[in-house]
């Protein structure tokens, strides 16, 4: 298809996609005149994930371009090109804790991560960015005060394990390895509002259910 | 205890700790002299309120001011306080889809939330600031080309189901009315980088499961 079809298909102004092109988000069309060049799905399915990524994920033009080039990668293997695409993804903002702060949070995560069994995640350990995450997230909660033990962490990594199933799941749905690749990193994105949307509409019916007057 | 006191006991110094008395985010000590107040435990608990909003929450002043007004009003009844609370925290910062995509996620997520049987977030609707987080959350995976139907969301949901149990039953292990409130409000602000974190590491456990080379 040309540049306008793409346009129209993608719902994305053509001046965008020249601007994606420049940037190096979108890799080139097939030039077919000295004028034009002819655009095809992966095209399409490019723009999309771009879109997730800037509208949805808020991600700076140079960190789309760093999750690309990982997706891209084709001397990984499947499940390394998901991991480096998904570590290229921002992790949250949260300063970092220091000393005994973060040696204590670090000794919960990795007995979160042996109680669970997620050995893949207890190797990596901080070389991930989740990990990281992770570790300032309790880090903090003790900073504060608020109940940061392995078992008052496990309910909710159980069911983020239920989560990244059903995630997995969607992403071996598609046919090919570079389809899979693209969803993994969308869909980790798009589908963080959902989850915690979710979480709110069912802490309001939990509150309702333990605290409401009505019935 | 005095100033010097919850600065020490808090972590946070005396200079931020005016500037929260000034901006009316903390309420004021028993004055004992003309120079001098008195604070107690409360205090500190809602110092400990306020940086969760705004060093995790990353919350502007005025976010945390209508959230605690919301904490304090106490001609609500409890589930009402804890509600209006959660209310007012940020819900993203997506763009509200329009016309025919707005009409089909809101039917996608009423269909959910009966399906659910969530009653109580069924009834207050497109009043409740998740529901609208949903909503756009749903709009923008449909524009996307992504899987965004009522089946496809109920995983999602249950996991947020079984979450919101924990959380409540956290809440509900505070004591009195008031602390039962503050950590409603910081649970919910401080465990979704918790929950976040720990679906990005069980994605990558299941990513290594069903593509890794390494057994």
């Amino acid at each position: 298809m040309r540049l306008a079809e793409l346009s129209e298909r993608s719902g994305i102004s053509t001046a965008t996609i020249k601007y994606y092109l420049r940037e190096g988000l979108l890799p080139p069309g097939r030039r077919i005149s000295t004028t034009q060049a002819e655009y095809d799905d992966p095209h399409l399915r490019r723009l999309r994930l771009i879109r997730a990524l800037t509208q949805v994920g808020r991600l700076p033009v140079a960190t789309v371009r760093e999750v690309l080039s990982n997706v891209d990668d084709s001397s990984l293997d499947q499940h390394s090109r998901i991991g480096s695409a998904v570590w290229a993804l921002p992790h949250g903002s949260q300063p970092a804790p220091e000393g005994q702060d973060e040696q204590d949070a670090d000794l919960t995560a990795q007995a979160l991560l042996e109680e669970l069994g997620w050995g893949y995640s207890h190797a990596a350990g901080s070389a991930s960015p989740a990990y990281r995450m992770l570790v300032r997230a309790i880090a903090a909660l003790r900073r504060l005060g608020y109940p940061a033990a392995t078992e008052n962490l496990l309910p909710y990594a159980r069911a983020a394990g239920q989560v990244a199933t059903t995630d997995l799941e969607l992403i071996a749905g598609y046919d090919d390895a570079e389809e899979q690749i693209e969803a993994a990193v969308a869909c980790t994105v798009l589908y963080e509002p959902v989850l915690l949307s979710l979480r709110r509409l069912a802490e309001a019916e939990e509150s309702n259910r333990r605290f409401g007057t009505k019935s």
